[in-house]
């Protein structure tokens, strides 16, 4: 099963420029987290929290770090989890266009 | 040949919360179904009537459990059908972004 | 290379029930075709010409037929074609969502 | 990690017909860029300000061509680069569709 966060847009502290660690700005996360489905399930509402507070609460500089910790953070609370695919979008950062820092976990062996 | 059936929105009683058993929310379904076309094709009326009878009529608690339900029930009725990839969204439950989940059935032995 | 047209929008006879054999319907054309460049490139007016041409002078019952036809009259036509990837959307055919049928030719032996 | 530019929107002179080569015409860029993060990460706004700069500078007369020489441009200079994968869009050179050429590059020896 694969679950999928899309387009979920809010404001956050992160990256390196001066102006980007004073004013929160617009950031857009979309992830697919495959996980196995068996007795229990994610409860997509927990993913949404999780994910809201952590760039929240942690300033990233690099969307690059941000993808990292957000990832294990989540591994962490949901066992079931088999890949995360994360992505965090800066709509607003360059002119004339969106740009974004994906990457993709795998935590099978 | 793949059949895909974009963002068919109706209104279902779909989820666990209080007010999901009782009031209808907006879904939207997303699937491709590969088959094996030779002399007889998959009329896609037939497809989206059978995944509004279904998703209407049994108030599914999961969508997970709705996914697996549904797949087998479009397996049965076209026998030619290899895979199918089907994905229910529930675009007004979460603020700020659009939830959902999806699997792929591989009917291929 | 890969060329790319997108959402190719015009009216086509396209389709089996009574009514689709006498009025032009809305239909959108997405294909993907990865060729070999090297000294000539595939003209993309040509290939969108040939597309429009096909599908308002053959009047298909099904999609699938045009989606076999089509595609054999584009590699005759250009044969450094490695692959072709073949979508037909009829946007207004069924309420409430969009249909489709595609299919992936490949004509590397 | 992936960098992804998506809608990258300038004009600029790109194409062989004669109106191409003496008025800019709109030109949309999608491309991602994988990479391998350590220390060091690739600065999104140098890899926005690379592909303006060429497109606007060569006024190329194949989207071809332009493919070719822009991720050359691009992996000389940020060597952790693996792979690109680039796509021009010319949103408005053929009436009711929009064409691209895209290609993946990859140069993991």
């Amino acid at each position: 099963m694969t679950i999928h966060i899309e387009d979920l847009s809010f404001q956050s502290i992160i990256g390196i420029l001066d102006f980007e660690r004073v004013k929160p700005q617009d950031v857009i996360i979309n992830l697919t987290i495959d996980y196995q489905y068996e007795s229990n399930f994610i409860n997509y509402t927990n993913v949404v929290d999780i994910i809201k507070f952590d760039l929240t609460e942690n300033k990233y500089l690099l969307i690059e770090d941000a993808l990292n910790k957000l990832s294990l953070k989540l591994k962490r609370e949901f066992s079931s989890i088999n890949t995360i695919n994360l992505k965090i979008t800066k709509p607003s950062i360059v002119p004339d266009c969106k740009v974004s820092v994906s990457n993709l976990y795998n935590f099978i062996s």
